[in-house]
């Protein structure tokens, strides 16, 4: 770095950024020959750094030196073919590239004029999604609803509870309201209670194969109400997290008409699937639902992040969420002609995250994107049937996805320390779950990268550790 | 594209890798020369987009390709020297190649295990930069505090309400809570408000300088009191969206204190220039606030997004955000050992985004970044001395940092007419706000590239439209 200290001349970040090109496919080309899993020690990573920041400029080289020498020992490697821990947070090289055209041109999306084209691809991007999903056309920017990236399905989860919480403000304070899920529903829904001040979030019992038990649903509404709570909303799940068990959502939305409460679908990691029209009956139902939402940034080869929120009725997010200082006020939005997205989440600013979600539709096409689900489905479905084929272990809940769970017969310690061997070999990263006091091991497969090849070594781990 | 419709090769990726470098730098290296902001109409973007996404994979040609004719028009240039408009969004060529990095390693540290690395960097790096920016020692990880980098400073003041209102909620509903702001503050505070389902945000006066009256404030929270209300925050602002105002900081600790409720301080621009001593007067008091927010990706260098939260004791923000669910569970968390940032915000899913408040803070140098800081400011000192020299204008108030803000002596009109035939030229941008129904025009200063040169073209054009 020459010259001016504030600047790295744009000849500089040219070879600069041709040499962290080179680092970035370098890794890309060597990610699957790694330990999957970080070993360092906690504070191992925070040892090699200075106790107090650099007071003069430190040249890219050591920057470059340091990623490898610091940071790689401290990664665990999400990108890694090997990867079946906990659900994929797959990407993809045209991703990664619209990240860095994103950080290049770093605009702030906040209002439809701070970046035109950022506002106006994310909605034509989000419509081209609902057709790709089989959803409402109510849902695209054209009809009542619309489609908004957040950052996570937390952050979506959250709002939707929000504006349930805030269309019922008039019927009591919010200490008394519940919340409806399944016990087997991800943790962010009780987060998102907790942080939206929510009282109560009532987890209802679950059938055989982890789906919501509808009568429980509503016996647990109607004891509710005779006690004076305010039931307000249900999160459905299609795919939970512990065993990707869809919850019925069409005989749901029957107890959240009868009752007016706002049914918000939890699609984060199965929503991709819907690409393909054979996983559409999972998810019947969805056109009556109040919110919707998936993680692109799981399964569809963006890198995280990006979460796509759609409401059915874009009013009532906007009329919570709208507030409109005198330095943020413009022509183009006052005239109602167009979208300003800091209205439909809770931070104002935004990064230009279409862009790699657009790049990457278009890369693959519908094809290639249904292409990838179908493999890794298929691939469950393989190991899966070795699974059942083999007296030592059992499949501990149905594989409808690209999750596959199962347990050691012998036992739950068995199947924790089968887990944890594994996860120390190296060679492989999977997830070990517990469901009322049993433990299972969460294999999943989603990583971009992920062949037959690399099932097949898990497999052959599995068998040589057991 | 070749081969697997789901790869790019690591070698397609080297060479497109490379082309998109050229294409950043090449946007770097004349940004300065086009026209700010952009001027295309609504839907004028989104009618150059096909109606349904594409069946079959395109080329990366033609990606790139449309990232000039669709993209570029409709992009407003946040990164140009000829940004004055809001705050900044300063960016600076390291922290695009950490963002390309951190892309293309596609870690998510939702939790220590998950990359050590992202969380071990990211708690250092805030350590220093309590140093440089003459925070209290006690907000170290070291201490009872700690820092985290959440999205937006808007998210980062919404967290701290959610944990005021979650400590109060003993105390009553949280329609029935107050949190005080003065009329100046940014809206997200207004917003976090909403969100959280504090009932009210009370407005305080402000003097003619624009910082919260505390007589005022005092006012406020005992008649609120007497009201059987349930005061809970007070959010002071080191620098106002409006003007750059301070809040007394000090003062204002008193009265928080003295009713028990929590101090959240809102620095998101102006937190940068506390690496420079001689403005930390402006914070006197800053040790006794409970949380402090800024933004690295206003004024510091680093790309959208990267907010840093700090809070003086970790204890209460944890205890309101932690929901361990069993597939989260692991051995390092459980030790105690680590720090989880998922139990610090709403969200659960995180990028490696202290990479790049690494990078740019080795890349400069302290040194660096406050000669930045200085460069800035003396440029606004010099425009508010051509400006306070020249009958034709007036400043409208103090400019403590890099924000000048002024008005035609010609009146209202005269002041919004000349903000908008700025925009109009293409040459620069400003912001045209309003106080108590006076419009002035904020000149802000602080993009990275930003020289004399720009400014003295920006008053030349001032001169010229006058």
């Amino acid at each position: 770095m020459s010259g001016d200290p504030t600047h790295m001349t744009p000849d500089e970040f040219r070879q600069n950024g041709y040499r962290m090109v080179d680092w970035v496919a370098d890794y890309l080309d060597h990610v699957g020959e790694m330990p999957v899993l970080s070993s360092v020690e906690p504070g191992a990573i925070a040892a090699k750094l200075p106790a107090s920041a650099p007071e003069e400029p430190e040249p890219f080289d050591d920057l470059l030196r340091d990623l490898d020498e610091v940071v790689m020992p401290g990664i665990t490697h999400w990108q890694s073919p090997n990867w079946f821990a906990y659900f994929p947070a797959n990407s993809s090289p045209p991703s990664v590239l619209a990240e860095l055209a994103s950080a290049g041109l770093g605009v702030q999306g906040m209002l439809w004029s701070t970046s035109p084209a950022a506002t106006e691809i994310e909605t034509r991007v989000l419509d081209w999604l609902v057709d790709l999903m089989g959803l409402p056309e109510s849902w695209k920017s054209t009809g009542p609803g619309g489609g908004v990236i957040q950052m996570s399905a937390s952050d979506a989860t959250h709002t939707a509870l929000v504006v349930a919480r805030h269309q019922n403000r008039h019927r009591g304070p919010a200490e008394d309201m519940v919340v409806y899920v399944s016990n087997q529903a991800h943790s962010s829904i009780e987060k998102g209670c907790t942080v939206a001040g929510i009282g109560h979030c009532r987890k209802i019992d679950v059938d055989s194969e982890f789906a919501m038990d509808v009568d429980a649903l509503r016996t647990a509404v109607e004891a509710d109400r005779a006690a004076g709570l305010i039931p307000i909303s249900v999160v459905s799940a299609i795919g939970t997290t512990g065993t990707t068990a869809c919850d019925p959502i069409d005989a749901v939305a029957d107890v959240v008409e009868e009752y007016g409460m706002w049914h918000h679908v939890d699609a984060a990691y199965a929503g991709t699937a819907m690409i393909c029209e054979e996983f559409r009956p999972l998810q019947e139902g969805v056109a009556r639902a109040d919110s919707y939402t998936f993680n692109p940034h799981k399964w569809m080869m963006v890198n995280f992040d990006c979460n796509v929120l759609w409401v059915a009725d874009r009013a009532p997010l906007i009329d919570t969420l709208s507030i409109l200082p005198p330095y943020l006020k413009n022509e183009a939005s006052e005239a109602g002609a167009v979208i300003d997205y800091r209205d439909w989440h809770v931070p104002l600013g935004r990064r230009f995250r279409a862009l790699k979600l657009w790049w990457v539709i278009r890369s693959y096409g519908a094809s290639g994107i249904r292409s990838m689900v179908r493999r890794h489905v298929e691939l469950a479905d393989d190991l899966a049937a070795r699974i059942e084929d083999d007296r030592r272990f059992e499949l501990f809940a149905p594989h409808p996805f690209g999750l596959v769970c199962f347990t050691r017969v012998d036992g739950h310690d068995a199947t924790r320390s089968l887990g944890d061997a594994i996860n120390q070999s190296g060679r492989a990263a999977v997830t070990v779950s517990e469901i009322d006091g049993v433990a299972f091991i969460r294999v999943s497969i989603g990583q971009t990268t992920t062949t037959s090849a690399h099932v097949d070594a898990l497999w052959t781990l599995i068998d040589d550790l057991s």
